[in-house]
């Protein structure tokens, strides 16, 4: 069975992540965790559906897992789901199973899917217990009737919510509804599953009840990072150098040519790439730290992803997250607890939780005592000042400045010169 | 014989410190370490008079000791130590030692005043040797004639100052005098007492010369925490996790529950409260840090008292003293010193030494990398924003913030993608 | 052979630093490390031209070992090399080296000079295998015909740059022949020379292939440290105490009576002077820390030059020359490397380096969390205020403060006064 893998999306409301399957947890991108997860449930042959911005770097990754790729570009993005699908359109000529990158879940939900029989679709219905804000899937006599998007908590037509993990017996069927909708906006997708039921298409929903991460805002991108923590093999390569005088509590991964210092501490769950180092006196915990970082003296990273290439330098990072080659001037800090300690809002959007720092682009540059305030979201290829507080989402490529101005006059003190009364009080 | 215990007062001096009877010093109120202090002089039977705001909680401290507590209220904090002893007016029918929650003094106090004999009143003599702007105890054939206030330095009428550890054996006599004074000045005992011996009542000066400390401003503080230091039990509660990677210098008391991480330094002396955690690679030295504090990663707290559940974060907490239930965001600093190395001012009072950092009420909550400036005081209940420099006293309940203007432009100029250079000057 | 050591010069370019032959390598001034390099080059008769500044200082330095001092007083110090040389007139009455205290090069330089033959005067000439922008040496038939200043790659007419250890076999003639100059430009000397090989006089150029370190710019104390460092003995003094928990790597040299706290991390090369203190996790790297200085908690000082009582707490000094009696406020930074990652220019100058820090003259006082831009000069004696960004020089004797208005409002909003779910989240 082929599989049709959605990746061509750019999530506005993962801004300033550019790519969210190019984020790297644990060492690999989430698209290619996917296409593990595809070829663990025996499913060998995928058409991924890419942009312009990816599609390059996603073609070659199925090579090593014996998975063949094909890459299909979606042109219009705007279109969703449904322009996914209708772009790969000339290869769907068989069975196939719709899957979209941004649901991370288990090999379980793939082999449910593939076994399900006795109707023309299937769809991967995640049991919940109680409301979230999803599409319903109706059953009637054993069969999907409609998908109830939102009904408020009460309202459910049932205990289903639909992931996208999507079987079509006739995808023929399925493009063929999908360009008979008219209507331009982006549940195009919903609209023509509705059309089909309709018309008879048989849906079955397929019960699922394992892990399921969606990976939409920024706030969910620690949760998919200790996901794929759990399952990797744990353990310091033979390749890094661990000091006698740093304390590694818990469970790590600490990857080839890492250098973890004196006095630096790790508690796990954290993952730390290749060539990184964690400096001296520095803390990391909870955390994914790329390739190549640079952890400098004295910092606290803790419940953040790190791209590759993050240098920081007595720094706080906490509850954020950081794209590739980002780096931190000294005393700079990401406020991430308000000060009436209410749940933090991105974008406006309540992250859930009241501890959530930055969200921060690749080629960023801040100086050194800096403040950025909870939630904020860094454009990439910014240049931020020195011994400012940031309280407003930035946007790409922007130079942020103070302003403000010294006053100078004359000094008419002089100090002391000796010091040793001082030393009584070090 | 009878103790008047003197707690009702809300000094101004001690603001925003809200009752320093209920500051806790290792662990305990100072209200408590005080009945504990007459308890072992033998004194048992105690009338507190406190004010509406501290009643409640004065009245079921004696309990453990076995020390029967009367608590009455002194209703206009206003009328001060004439007040509180006319407040008590109906219990005071026999002889009794009049004691201020003010002063911290050793067993030999009491046992001294309470072995005088030869006269009617006694008063506590403090032995100066130099001058203490005080009350001075004029003596005459062996009775005190008079009590002079701040005489000046050289015009004293003795070495003895008057601390108020006072013995009445007819306290009648000393009501009969308050209620004939005239005057509403906060002096009205000192009036009632000159007025008493004028009428022949014989008062005699009992000398003293061991430990006396009050505890009448913010500066006052951290000697008394001391104090109760070196006369506490040392040790590490058994209830307590000091990890293998932690230093413990000098003598500490850490209670049960409490927390110790890796890389973090204890130099002595230190009190550490109960479930209080003392986080990797932070440094306490010389503190109160009161029960349920998180002293977080890399911060120092030097020579400060610390209430109660203070969450610190990449802080430096110099010379200050904080209330319960505050945080400081990471990067946020108490200055302790000022440019010019002179004597730090707190309300316009010289502390006495150039090393005074802040002094900060209850449920304040602090953001990060702000500054606030040596002797300042910040009200209770308040927030103050994050990256400002606060040079000047902050009433109870306010909401501090910078004001700023950003500039932000277009960045034209691109980040290098090659880290690999800097590496080498890691 | 006597030797005309030249050590006037208060350089402009080394602004605000007072005296570069008093800055202290290794614990000792520069001039002290020049006169031993005479010393150990058989020298020991030495005539030093110092300035009203420096002449009290200089003249007992000779005394310990063996080396007669003589020190004259160069008056103008405008005049430059020139005026140094006629100052020294009445003293030069045979054969003469000329050597700058600017210029670290090893003995056998000296010995080089030393051992030339078969000329009236002799220049070192430094052997060059890439353009540098000095003087040339032209050599026709044997001997030196002209000194080409800066003549741009590709016109060098040898590879030989002239460095200032010439000798002079009949210093008389160098003398008509300054005083012969009608110039008033500081290039009196150069231009004598040029006199003396038209009316000739035999010059040779000796050529040089050793260490050669110019000290010119703050950029050049570094290497010098690093030079001195390498050629004095390592080691820790018996009378200095490193704690169980500190760390050292690589070469040190710490000094009697230094303090090394537990947690702290000495990367060497490292000199600690005196009585120093590296207190609880704090790193030093590849630093001169001279006498007295205190490096507080938590600090980083890194590849930077601090003289004596230098205090720091919390900071981050990185590439930086710190002067004498010089404190940090915690929380303090010196930015070493701009945003566009450029080379620092200081004054204008380009450093040759994207890491460079800030020079701190004598007797400065810095706040806390203020920022000093990279390559940001502050004169001695001033005072710099708290929280500030510092990106532009600073005059001697200055007093600078920020300058803003805090916004204060009522605060409306309570605080939770429960930590438990807060502690979860440690």
């Amino acid at each position: 069975m082929k599989v049709l893998l959605l990746a061509a999306g750019r999530s506005k409301r993962m801004k300033p992540i550019e790519d969210k399957n190019f984020l790297n947890f644990v060492g690999k991108p989430l698209i290619q965790h996917q296409l593990e997860l595809l070829h663990e449930s025996g499913l060998n042959d995928v058409v991924v559906v890419g942009g312009a911005h990816n599609m390059e770097k996603i073609k070659d990754l199925g090579a090593a897992l014996g998975v063949n790729v094909e890459v299909v570009e979606q042109e219009d993005l705007e279109m969703g789901m449904a322009g996914a699908v209708l772009s790969a359109k000339g290869l769907l000529n068989g069975p196939v199973i719709i899957f979209s990158s941004n649901d991370v879940v288990e090999v379980s939900a793939l082999k449910a899917i593939m076994a399900a029989e006795g109707a023309d679709s299937y769809l991967l219905g995640y049991k919940v217990s109680e409301y979230f804000p999803g599409g319903y899937l109706e059953v009637s006599d054993g069969f999907v009737s409609n998908i109830v998007e939102k009904p408020g908590a009460g309202n459910e037509p049932s205990d289903l919510v639909n992931l996208v993990v999507h079987r079509h017996e006739n995808p023929a069927a399925l493009i063929a509804a999908l360009e008979a909708v008219k209507s331009e906006n982006d549940d195009k997708y919903e609209v023509a599953l509705a059309a089909m039921m309709k018309d008879g298409v048989k849906f079955k929903a397929v019960e699922y009840s394992g892990v399921w991460q969606p990976i939409k805002f920024p706030w969910h991108i620690l949760p998919v990072f200790k996901y794929f923590f759990e399952k990797a093999a744990k353990g310091v390569a033979k390749g890094a150098k661990v000091a006698e005088g740093a304390v590694i509590n818990g469970d790590v991964i600490i990857e080839d040519g890492a250098k973890i210092f004196d006095g630096a501490v790790i508690n796990g769950p954290c993952y730390i790439g290749k060539n990184a180092v964690i400096a001296t006196n520095s803390l990391v915990r909870e955390s994914n730290v790329g390739e190549g970082c640079v952890i400098g003296f004295s910092t606290e990273v803790a419940r953040s992803y790190l791209g590759s290439d993050v240098w920081t330098h007595s720094n706080y990072i906490g509850d954020s997250v950081i794209e590739n080659n980002v780096s931190f001037g000294a005393g700079t800090v990401t406020g991430n607890l308000r000060l009436d300690e209410a749940n933090v809002l991105i974008d406006g959007c309540d992250s859930g939780s009241n501890k959530f720092g930055a969200v921060i682009g690749s080629n960023v540059r801040v100086g050194v005592n800096t403040s950025l305030m909870p939630g904020v979201r860094v454009g990439g290829g910014s240049f931020i000042g020195a011994g400012i507080v940031v309280a407003q989402d930035i946007p790409d490529k922007s130079f942020v400045r103070g302003s403000w101005e010294l006053k100078i006059s004359e000094n008419k003190q002089d100090v002391g010169e000796n010091r040793d009364e001082f030393k009584k009080k070090l």
